[in-house]
This record gives structure tokens, sequence and C-alpha cells, in this order.
């Protein structure tokens, strides 16, 4: 079921020299011109909405689309029925719809049962949902376990419904069929994998989550095809129940997993956002958190806390994976978050280039990031016969290279890997990396 | 020698049913009330005077009246004479009074001997004792184990003394006798312990600390009767002796305390403190510090320091028990500590019930503080099939028990207790103690 | 090739009292006219001016002066070729030396080798160094494993030069001879040792470093004769070269090293800079930050870094003494630093003093720091039978004695040191050490 595709050909390019190539801007583009062709779809956690999403990304890499069939247990959960929607109203006594799916797929309470009854305002009332407080948007709003049907809509349409009889109709089905979700692994090479996630399930909102799909869709193309150490396995799948069912049904590979993020809310313009593996430490953690940290952007960090998305599963503690979300301004955090206003608007190319490249950088870190022995430990080696000191001692600054190689020489004692110095000594952990290539390239360093 | 009191009977009413009940003001007010009648009495670190205090608050809760005969040795130390006193007065040649017990249990330095003598004022004077800084309040001062004799007097009083003959008279009695000291013990489900432990030798003194006796008094009288997990050990001690005296006799029963405090100088407006036990980071301090949090008050923390009250006791290193000081304004922090100043008006009914309050909030918690299993650790169970969900999705407002279940389900996992979840969570104990109940109730949750 | 001489003898003083008696400002002028006597000489990593150096210090204390062969392999590095020289210059057409060794030894590109030859600007160009925006300053500058020769001198000096040809002349050697090095050892009463280093290879530079070699003279002086529980090691090396030979032939010895500092600019009036060992936390680092708290100066507190002296080697992974550096302004942080700015006018005997005075501190710390277990655990001893203890309860005031001595007795447990209870209790160690002693007096405490 999932695409595998080998990456460590003998003349594959390498992370370090597409980093150095990459335009962001035009990468950022094409996340956005994505967004754009998804949104239109009418995603929920199952049906041909999220699959006809899924197919889109084939065009820009080939993953796989996994099919579970409903009524699946699923550890505590059991995979429901799948649920499609054609076309959806209220209609008034004079024949007009009122509110109309077809203008918006956030009309409609999603996983709506059918429904095709007049009725009266006061029997329709309870089925309406509005946001009082911000009267243009219409709210977002889902009813998947719980049967139910009903309307979301603008607090000013709703100001215009008067007493009479309404036509309230739902098109929609729900029947046996399937979950879906999309996966695509790159094989590095070692089977140790790295797992980026997104929740693929809802509908027209672009922030939450066209733009972490996108993402992720554009930093599987830019993976794809290069020499890597890890695999690399990327999920779209719909928010909570398919996490649960990924991992229901993936048990045996959870101990390859060695770092992951879940991509959420990556497009808008607010700062960065990165929420802690429960772990709290995890190597994932700190790559991110010192990635960010020299990134010249503000961030915040969160410790982890059993709300949010699929990081929730992935950090249950049964499953325990290091595992961080990483957003741009987090869930419930602004004023759109699930409202018809998580338009395209809210959304921009630079930011969505800005958030590929953080992502870059920390793949980057996770790549390069090793422990190594000193092998000449008692007392520093002399660098300068080896063509590593400068050749005039006495000056006053220090050479950045110099003082890199120095603490990668002091700190490489078997406790220490690259990014815990980088983060004691406060250099970019490039830096660091490319002084303990120089070291071991003298054979100086030993790979532990 | 202890009163015990099985509370654990079928019907025994529930201290979360009492919390909702409760009178705080009333119960302050019970608690003034046995302030103001013993303030009249001279107490010391045994005699008559302790008997006698420790006897009126039998009007409140049955405690048992041990008594430890006078040279028994405990640990480093020896239980002293027993000391009384019926009269004492300074007279001058005119035969007028100047200093007279008869007005101030505290104007004769505590413990002090006999003595019945005519002498100069150059000659009397070393044995007067006033704080000139504040002329208007007469000292606390004592002479326990060194025999002296002395009186202690504001210094208006003796800056009316003149160059003349003083008939100097203390009626008091140092014999072999006993050190009295009040217990009481409420029986619980186990036989762990909670010790409540107030020293009782102060004479009119009220914050410092009949404050801590009534307090403790009134507390005792709530739980008595509740059933509870914990059993419950009320002592009201001597200072150092008393504490000292206990821990040498009941040595055997040490195992069984695992939480305790020390109450003292409880009855002022002052905002709380809360110094810690020796260990820093035993239940009892996670516990006051989670309920102080919460509690809507300004509080201050102190790490253990090895002066204070009979803390240093409990809290030696042989010790080493469990057991935080709960005050409001410490000792030595407010300018009427150990002087007739701490007198009734420096105390206050709602004072001692707020006190009141928190206490029983700590012991609420302790009681409820539970370490429970997670039973369905991998991914979150699916709490919607069981109501303990909401139905409709989509909402941006967390609610706060279905947050209190996942903080309670993600953290369940062995190394974190009700009380860690709770302030890890920012919830309050109660929210978390609630929602583990639920989960509890649907076979979620294992207690471990 | 040790001077040891035994200070343990049954009537040598103590340091304690040593400390009650001693003139820092006098100590500081004895260092301050050590600096200036040795100021003149070219000193090197290797020659006669370190040589020349050393044996001015036997005025001092009678250290040794081990000379280890060029060529010698300690460790990774090899013992360069002696270096000295006599003269040099560069003299123009009309025979004027512009610049002239005989007026300062930085004149000369530290080990350069010798030259005799006439040439254009443009060829002695890149010989020649400057600091442009310090225009009146000479820069001190090296090159010991590169073969190179050069002339550094004022932008100034430089401004003048003009096309023609100049005679450049250095009459320096570069020959196997030896390294050669001061070392001077105390016993104590113990073959435990501490190590004070300090780098001797800087010309003429006052604060970098004459004011770290006087000042471990004059440490090295005084403590010559005490009664010692330690022994001490003074160590007076070429930088990196001399603390890597010395290791590399001394890795027997480094078992019984438990405490270090290196000293280096100590003579400047900027606050105290203490850099920490590698350990982070060791003795040393606790007892010089405790010093400098309550030494009533401004310090800061450095984590180590694997720049700087001879630290960098003593902590290197594979050797990792505890060894800290005490500084005043550290190097590369006062714009005088390498230059013939760092001159006698930079330092004081009055800074030189009060760095003595620190170091005393430090050392009368880890002399008196000891383990003590309470032989009387279990409640306080009562120290008022002992004498220990006022006569008169209840007062508000402290007393700091007493205060002490709970603070020892509570805290000696097994777990904490004297050291640790001085930095618990914010008192400072002699109150502490002395509230050991009256208790280890009065068998309540074992030395453990």
């Amino acid at each position: 079921m999932t695409a595998s595709i080998n990456a460590s050909t003998t003349f594959a390019p390498l992370l370090v020299d597409l980093l150095e190539e990459i335009d962001f801007d035009q990468e950022g583009g094409a996340a956005h011109a994505l967004v754009e062709r998804l949104y239109p779809f009418c995603r929920s956690i199952t049906g041909n909405g999220v699959r006809r999403s899924l197919r889109l990304l084939r065009e820009t890499i080939p993953l796989a689309l996994p099919e579970v069939v409903s009524h699946t247990r699923v550890f505590d959960w059991t995979v429901p029925d799948e649920w499609n929607v054609r076309d959806a109203y209220i209609m008034n006594e004079a024949g007009e719809r009122l509110v109309d799916f077809r203008k918006s797929n956030l009309h409609v309470l999603n996983y709506s049962i059918p429904v095709n009854r007049t009725m009266s305002l006061a029997e329709l009332r309870p089925h309406l949902f509005t946001i009082p407080e911000a009267p243009d948007w219409i709210p977002y709003r889902t009813s998947y376990y719980q049967k139910n049907w009903g309307f979301c809509l603008t607090q000013r349409q709703l100001d215009q419904f008067e007493e009479e009889e309404y036509h309230v109709y739902i098109d929609s089905t729900l029947h046996p069929g399937h979950l879906t979700y999309g996966e695509f692994r790159i094989q590095g090479e070692t089977d140790d994998e790295v797992l980026i996630s997104c929740h693929c399930c809802h509908p027209s909102l672009c922030n939450d989550n066209l733009s972490g799909m996108a993402v992720a869709a554009r930093l599987a193309a830019l993976l794809h095809g290069l020499s890597l150490r890890y695999s690399y396995r990327f999920l779209w799948i719909p928010g909570t129940i398919g996490s649960i069912t990924w991992l229901a049904l993936n048990e045996a590979i959870l101990p390859r997993i060695k770092h992951g993020l879940v991509l959420s809310c990556v497009g808008d313009s607010g700062k960065f956002t990165y929420k802690r593996s429960r772990r709290g430490n995890a190597e994932i953690d700190r790559a991110v958190e010192h990635v960010l940290t020299h990134s010249g952007h503000e961030f915040q960090r969160l410790d982890f806390a059993p709300h949010g998305y699929d990081e929730r599963q992935y950090c249950s503690p049964g499953i325990n994976l290091p595992v961080g979300c990483f957003m741009r301004t987090p869930n419930g955090c602004y004023p759109e978050y699930h409202t018809s206003a998580d338009d395209l608007s809210l959304i921009s190319p630079f930011a969505l280039g800005e958030t590929l490249a953080q992502l870059l950088r920390v793949i980057q870190v996770l790549e390069q990031n090793r422990r190594y022995m000193n092998l000449n430990s008692k007392c520093e080696p002399q660098l300068g016969r080896r063509g590593l000191y400068r050749q005039l001692g006495g000056m006053q600054d220090r050479n950045d290279v110099e003082d890199a190689m120095f603490w990668v020489l002091n700190f490489s004692d078997g406790d220490h890997d690259l990014l815990d110095i980088a983060v004691r000594s406060g250099i970019e952990f490039q830096g660091i990396s490319k002084a303990a290539e120089l070291l071991r390239e003298e054979g100086l360093l030993k790979l532990i």
C-alpha cells in the first residue's frame, strides 16, 4: 500500500546542495497553488472529497492511497461509514435557497445524515449554527460519531429567517465504504524513519490545514530523489481517526520512527510555534528549537499538552513517539480558526515558503546529527600542523571554524551529539557539523 | 494514651460534601471564641496553665492528655521540672505594685525560680526586660533550662523606676511533675497518618500560637466523623521539648506518617506562607502549593531552614518526616511577635476561617490524590461513545471536563499521580480528580 | 625536578591566622614590584627570556626549573626548537632604525626565524603587523609552529614608511634546546593536590600574564611554611605547549589533583571573572563562586568553553580535571589585550592585592571544607546545656553562630559538605566552618 522510492543511489543530490539552490519564494508559490486547487473540494474524514484531494497531490509526488474498510476496529475506535454529500439547501416558501451548499462546503454540518423535509423555523432552529460575534463568517461544525444533521450559516443569514415553513434538503449518504489516507515513503540509507503527518479532513479551510497538506507535499517532492540517511514517511490522514487507524495497523513500524512532526496551520503570517513532543527533550525537540533559535524569527515553544492535532495520538502514553507539532499561529489562537474566514486571504506563498525553509533546515540537522568520539582526548590535538589552525597567533578575534572545532573536540566525549554541542556553544548547527567533518577527515574523530 | 475514633463507618459523611456546606466565617468565629477563652491562661512548657488549656479544648474534641514524668530522657534532652506560678510583683517602698503578674502573664520571665527579696534598683536591673523601641509593649522572655528569675515590662514602666529599695516577689514552684500535651487521633481507612502539630506553650500570645491551637482543634472537629482514607493525628505540644518528647516516645509510629503540617501564626491578616518540608518536594509540599496557587490569595513559599517551630524536630536529619509549616505572617516577621501586642486585636475570625478553608482543601487533595494507570494507553479512547465527549465538533473553546480527562488519560502512565497532573496541566486538583473518577467509572483507569 | 617542602611541622602557622594578619596592599605591592622587574624580559614559549624570568622568581620562592628537551613528543604535539633573539630592526636607506627590538620586545614577531636582507617595501609589507584602529599600539603576534619572520609596529610607524630599500635584520636562533618551566610544590598533610597554573610565555605584557605569574609567586610564598591539609603545586608554564608537556609527563600525578585554578589577567581594575571547570559544579567552582559572592565585589561567572588559557588542556575530555580559570577582565575583553598598551599602567598593586585576598579565601575554603555526620541526628541536640545556646529565650533576632550551628546539624547528613551548607544557608563559609568546629569539639559531629 505504501509507495516506496529508494533515494540512496550513487549520484543522488545532497540536501546540503538543495538548501543552497532552493528558491523558497518559488516553493511557497507552488504550495500556495496547491492550496488554491484543493480549496473548493468538500473534504471530511472519509469520502470522495478527501479521495479527490489526495489524488490531486499525486501530481506532485506518487503517494499511495490506502483504503481501510468501514467498521474496522482500530484500538478503541471503529472506522465509521463513508460520508458523501452532493447537495444541500434550506429553501423558503418563495423557493429561494437561503442557505446553499453550492456556495460553501461549510454550510452543511460535516457528516450530516440525509434529510428532505418541510418544517417550521422553530423545528429547524436547533439545527442552525452561527457565530453571533462574527456575523459574516460561517462556522465549521462536525458530528462524526453522533447521527445528526444541520446547517452552518452566517449570523446575518440567520437574521433574515422569518416565521415560515422551510424546505430542508441534504442529499448525503452514510454507507459502508472506506477511510482513505495518503502515504508516501522515501527510502534512505537506513530504515530509521522520520514521520511527517498532517490532517487532510477539513473542508474549505486554508490555514487549517490545506497549508499543512501542501507543505508536506512540497517537502516530500524536495526530499524525493535526494541521498538521505533517514527514510521519510509522509501521512495525509483524517484527524484523530486517521492517526489512530494508521497507528493501529502499523504498530510493527513504530520502533523505527525516530523523529516526527505534525504540520498544521503553517501558512498564516504569525510567528512560528513549536509544541514539544511528550518526551519534551527529544532530538526533534532540540533540533526544531535550535533551528528556530537561529532562524532570525521570533517563535514560541509550548510544552506538550493532550489537545491539538494528531500529536495527541502519536504522544499517547502507550505510543509515546518523539513527535512534535510545527505550526505558525496555533489552532484556536486566531479569530478565523474553524470559520469561512480561514480562506485563501489568510495564507501567503511567502509564509508557506518560510515554513518549508525551516522544515528543511530541521531535516538537515536530523540528517547530520551524529555522535563522535574524540580520538585524541588528552589535551588538544595540534590543529596547526594539519592546516586546520591559523598560522599567526595572538589575534584578539576568534575564528568561527576554529572555535567550532574546539567545541566539537572538547565535547565529543560520548555523552554529546553534534546538536548538543551546537546548543551548548551557541554556534549554529551547520558550523558544528562542518567542523566535525573537517576533524573526521583528519582522523581526529570517530563516529560512534 | 491516645484518643482513637474510627471514622470509617458506612454512613460517615464525606469531606467533599463537608466542603460544600461549610461556613468558614462561622468556623473562624468558633476558632476565635476558643482563642478568647484560652488567652487569659498562663501557659508554659509544663504546668497547670497548659494542662488547663488542653482541658478546655476537650469541649471541642475528646483529645487525650498524656503526661510524661519530669526527668524522662528524650533523645539528647531531659524533660524539665514542672513550673507553676501563682503570683509575682515588684513593689516600691510606697507599697505600690509597679509590675504585677495579675495584670499580664508576660510580666514574669517564663520559668522564673521563686524569689522574695528586697533589693536596690541596681541589683534588680539585670532582671528587668523591656523593648525600648516599642515602649508600650511587654516582651515575652523565657529561661527554661538556665535557672533565673526576671520581670518583663514596658519601657514606660521602667522609666518610672527610681533609685529606691524594691520588694521583688515571685511565687513560683519548680518541682518534679509532668510535661503535658494533647493528642487526638482519627482512625481512617488506612493506618497511614497525616500529622497536624502546633505548639501550645506560649502564654497570652494570640497569633503565636493560640491561633494554631484553635485552628487545629476546629480542624479535628470538622474531620472527626468523616469517612477518611488517612488517619489523622493532632498534637498540641510545648515547643521544642514537646515534639522531641513525642518523637522519642513514638518512634515506632513514624513510618506511618505520610504527610504533616505544623500550624503557627495562622490568625493574622497577612498573606499565607508555606515553608516546605526538608525534602522540598514531598506530596504535602506540592499539595499545599497547589491549593494556595488556586486559592486566589497571594502567598509566599519558603524553603526549609532549621529555625522556626517544631518542623525543626520533625525535619531533623534522623527523623526527616515530610512535614511543612503552614503560616500566615511568619515568626519574627511582624512587629508584635513575642510581645504583649500579639493580642486579640491582631487576629480575626475571618483570617482563622480562611486558614481553615485552605487546610481542608489541602487535606482534600491528600485524601483524593491517587495514581492511576490508563488501561487504554495506545491512542485516546473514544470518549464520545461513552457519553464523555461533546456531540458537536469544531468549536474553538475547550471544555474543562474534557480537557481534564485528556490530561488524566495522557499522564496516567504510572509515573504521575493526580496532583502531578493537576500541577502540570494548570487545572485545579478537583477538576482532575473528578475527571479521573469519570474515567475510572468507565473502566478506562485502574488504581495502582 | 620538583621542589618539595614539607609544611606540616608541628609549629607551622595556620592559614586562618595568616588571613587575619595579612596586609593585602603590601602583598599587592610586592606582586607589582615583581611585575616591574619581569616586564623588560623578552619571553617566549622557550628560551632565555622565560628561563631568566623564572630564575628571578626564585628570589621569592625556591621553585624548580625543569627542562624538557626539544622534539620530545607530548601527546599529539612535539616540543619545538628553542628560540632566542638578540637584536632586530628595520633600517631605512638613511641608516635609521625605524623599528627597533631594543625599544620593545613586541616589535619582533615571536619565534621569527633569522633574517638579514635588503628588500623593497612591497616585499617587506606582508611581514609587518599593525593595529590600524589603535595606531599608537604595537600588536603582539606569534608564529611558533609555522616558520616565518616579521615585525609588529604601530600604525603611525608604518605610515612613515616610504618606497625605498630596507635593511631587515633579525638576529634570532631556532635550535634544539629545551622547554623550560617553573614548578613549586608544598607538601601538605595529604598528597591530594591543589594546582595553580599560569602561563609565563608572553613578552612585555603586564596583565596577560605577568600579573598571573607574580600573583602565583606571592601566593606560593604566603602558603609556604603554613600548616596545610592539601599539597599545593604551582606551575609557571608556556601557554598550550607547556601545559600539554606537563600533563604528558606527569599523568601519574593527575589523580591526586583535587582542585585547580589557572590564573591570568588578574592585575587590571575590572571586576572578577570566574570561568568554571568543564565539570561545572566541582568543589573549586562552588568554592570560588561562594567566596566571590561574599566578597562584596561584583563578579561574573562563565561556563567552561574550549577557548582561553591552559584550562583548555586541563579540561580536555581525556584529562577533565576540576580546574577553573580565575581572572579579572578576561582575555580579549579589554582593548589593550595583546598590545603594547598592556603595560605597567594597566595594572595596580591594589588590584593584585585584591586578587590575592580572594585566592587565599578560596584556599581557606578548600582547606576547611569537610563533610561531617551529625551524631545526634534525631531531633536537635540540646545546645543550651553545652553552653552553645543563649540563656534567654523569646528574642526576635537570630544569633549568627547559633543559626550556623543549626544549619550544620541539620545538613550534616552525609550528603552535604560544609560548602554545600554555606551555599544553602547563605551564611559565609567561615561562619559555617566555625560552627562545625564548635559542634565537633562537643562531640556532636564526626568527620566522614
